[in-house]
C-alpha cells in the first residue's frame, strides 16, 4: 500500500511535532451531506449500506472530496459486533438501533460467542481495504468499534435508554453475568480491531458511548477494566508502521485521569469538559481530541469562527490535540459551515505549533 | 407553625452537628408507590394532580408513612413557572412534559413576563401551607423550582430532548435572546421559591436538570450565573429560622467548585461523582446531597445495603452530609427496597458522626 502523503494526524496522536491542528470529524460522512443520502437511498437503509464495501467506501470518501480534512474514518456502525453474533441489529426510520434478540435469558449470555471478523464481519474489512486503495495514501484511514460496555448496553437494551435499567438491573444484582458478556465483547472487539489493522486501518477508535452513565466505581469495574484490557491486546505496529489508538467516553470528564492511564495513545473528549484543563490533567501522557460542541455548526460563520479558535486557544501551543467535535455531527449541519470549520482550524492553528 | 421536631436535614445542609445522615429521596412520592397511583388516579392526572392542593398534600406525605424520611417535598413539578407564564403544560402518557406554546418567535420571547406567584401559582403556596399543617413539625417541607436554564431548555425546546438543537441553537445565533429569558427565569424562580418560603418551605433545592448538556464557558455564562443570582435573591432566614439551600446540576461534576463558590449551601451530586472527591473538592464550603444510582434500588437488599455503605464510607466521618439518590427514584422501584436503603442509613450513619 502507498506510503501516507498527509500523516499530520498519526503524528499528532503520537504527540510528534506537526505544522498545524489536524482535523477530523465524529460522523464526517453522515445525514448532513445531500451526496450521501443520495447513496444511503441507492443502498435502501443505513445497514445495507454499512454492509456494501463499494457504496461504504464511496460514503467514507465523500466528505473528503468537499473538504481538506486530514483523515477518513471507516464507514460503519459501533454495533456490528454484536451483530456478528446473531443479535439481528436494525435501524427504525427516525430511531437509534435496535436488536431483534436482546439478550434476555442466562443461556443465552453463556451462548456468545466472539465472532470470527474474517467470516462475520468481512464486509468491514472489504471496505477497509477498499477506502485504503481508493485513498490511496492521501490521508490515514481510521478503524473503530463500540466499547466492551457500550456494547454491551445495547445488547442487553435492546437499543438506547434512558436509564439503563436492564443493563444496570444485571450489573447491581448478576454482576457476573454482566462481567461475562464484557469479556467476550472484549475479545471480539480486540480480534475486530486488529483485523481492521490487518486490512488497512491506520489508527483506531474505541466509542465508550455509554461508559459515563456509570458511577465511577462501576466505570472502572465495568467499562475502564475492558478497555484496558482491549488496548493492551491491540497491534500497536504493521509494517514498521505505529497503529495509534483513541480511546473516547462520552461524559467521563470525571475520569480522564485513569483512562489515559490505561495505556492509550489519545483521548477524545467530550464538550463539555474544557480541552485546556484537560490537557493539565493528563497532556503529558497522551494527545487529546475534539472537543467543539456539535451544536455550534448550527449557528452562523461567526459563531464557528469563535468556538473553533477557543478550544485551539483552550489547548494552548504545542503538539498532541487532534481537532474534532465532542460528539458525531449533527444531521442539520449546513454543509457549509463545516467548511468554515475546517478552514478556521487550518488557519488559525499553526501559530499553536 | 409548630417547630421542627426532627430538625436533622436543616442541621446537615447548615453543616453543624447531626447524630446521623438524614436522608430524602428526590421524586420520593412517586409511581413506585401504589397509594401514590391510586391518589394520582383520583386526580385524573399527574398535573391535575400537581395542582389540586388537597391530592398534592397527601401524596407529599404518602412516603413519610411508610419510611423514616427525615424530609417531605412538596408535591409539584418543576415546570410550573413556564406553565405560569402560559406556555401550557401538559404531560403525554409514558412521555415527559410538553408546551403546547413553546418560545419561537422574538415577540413572543420580549413579551415574557415574570409571574406573580401570588395569583398564577397560589396552588403551589396552598399546597406549601397545608403541607406544613399536616406534617406539624415532623421534618422540614423543602421547596424547589427548575433552574432559570433548565425552564428555558424546556421554554425553547417545547419538552425534553436528545440534542438541545434550538435551545443552543439559539445560544450560538442570538446569545442575547436566550439572556432575556434566562433573566425573567431569574427574577421568577427567585420570586418564586422566596414565596414558597413565605408559605412554609423549610428548605429549597434549585434542579438544573439540563446544565450539564453545555461546555464549561457556556455553563458559566448561561446556566450557573443565574443560579447565582437566585441564590443572591433567597430569603435566607425566616421568623429566627435558618433556610438553606440546595443547588443540584446534573452531570456538572466538572463544575462543583464553581458551583459551591455561587454561594449556596449544598450541592446536590448525580451518581457519576465520587462523593469523597467532591467532599475534598468542596467540602470545606458547602453540604453535600446524594449520591446513590438510583437503579441500585432495582437490585436485591445486599446489593442496596452495599450500595448504601459505600456512599457513606466515600463522604467518610463528619457533618454535612444527606443522603439521597443522585437522580429521581425509578418508578419500577419495590416499594421494600427503599425500606433497606433508609434502614441502611439510619443503622450505619451514626458511625460516621
Amino acid at each position: 500500500m502507498t506510503k501516507l502523503k498527509n500523516d499530520t494526524l498519526i503524528r499528532a496522536l503520537l504527540r510528534q511535532p506537526t505544522a498545524y491542528t489536524p482535523v477530523w470529524l465524529m460522523r464526517q460522512a453522515g445525514r448532513y451531506l445531500p451526496e450521501y443520502n443520495q447513496t444511503r437511498a441507492r443502498a435502501g437503509s443505513f445497514l445495507a449500506l454499512c454492509k456494501n464495501p463499494d457504496l461504504a467506501t464511496e460514503v467514507t470518501l465523500q466528505p473528503l472530496a468537499r473538504y481538506p480534512l486530514d483523515a477518513a474514518i471507516v464507514f460503519s456502525d459501533i454495533l456490528t459486533i454484536p451483530d456478528a453474533m446473531g443479535l439481528g441489529l436494525h435501524f427504525l426510520e427516525g430511531e437509534g438501533p435496535r436488536f431483534e434478540r436482546p439478550l434476555r435469558e442466562e443461556w443465552e449470555i453463556r451462548n456468545l460467542q466472539v465472532p470470527d471478523p474474517a467470516e462475520h464481519l468481512s464486509y468491514v474489512l472489504d471496505t477497509v481495504r477498499q477506502a485504503r486503495r481508493a485513498l490511496d495514501g492521501a490521508v490515514p484511514l481510521i478503524g473503530f468499534s463500540g466499547s466492551p460496555f457500550t456494547l454491551a448496553c445495547y445488547m442487553i437494551e435492546g437499543g438506547g435508554s434512558s436509564d439503563f435499567r436492564a443493563v444496570k438491573t444485571l450489573l447491581y444484582r448478576r454482576p457476573e453475568l454482566l462481567h461475562h458478556i464484557l469479556d467476550v465483547n472484549c475479545r471480539a472487539v480486540t480480534a475486530y480491531l486488529n483485523a481492521q489493522i490487518e486490512a488497512g486501518a491506520q489508527a483506531v477508535m474505541l466509542f465508550d458511548t455509554w461508559g459515563g452513565i456509570l458511577g465511577t466505581a462501576e466505570f472502572h469495574e465495568f467499562s475502564l477494566r475492558y478497555l484496558q484490557r482491549v488496548v493492551n491486546g491491540l497491534t500497536r505496529e504493521r509494517r514498521g508502521e505505529r497503529i495509534p489508538n483513541i480511546l473516547f467516553t462520552k461524559g467521563g470528564g470525571g475520569w480522564l485521569e485513569e483512562i489515559a492511564a490505561s495505556g492509550c495513545d489519545a483521548l477524545g473528549l467530550d464538550w463539555t469538559v474544557d480541552i485546556g484543563l484537560a490537557r493539565q490533567r493528563v497532556g503529558g501522557r497522551v494527545a487529546l481530541q475534539g472537543n467543539l460542541d456539535p451544536a455550534v455548526l448550527l449557528a452562523g460563520p461567526d459563531a464557528i469562527r469563535a468556538g473553533v479558535r477557543s478550544v485551539l486557544s483552550a489547548y494552548g501551543k504545542g503538539d498532541g490535540h487532534v481537532f474534532n467535535l465532542g460528539h458525531g455531527i449533527s444531521q442539520y449541519t449546513p454543509p457549509e459551515n463545516v467548511s468554515v470549520l475546517v478552514e478556521t482550524v487550518r488557519d488559525s492553528s499553526p501559530a499553536y505549533h
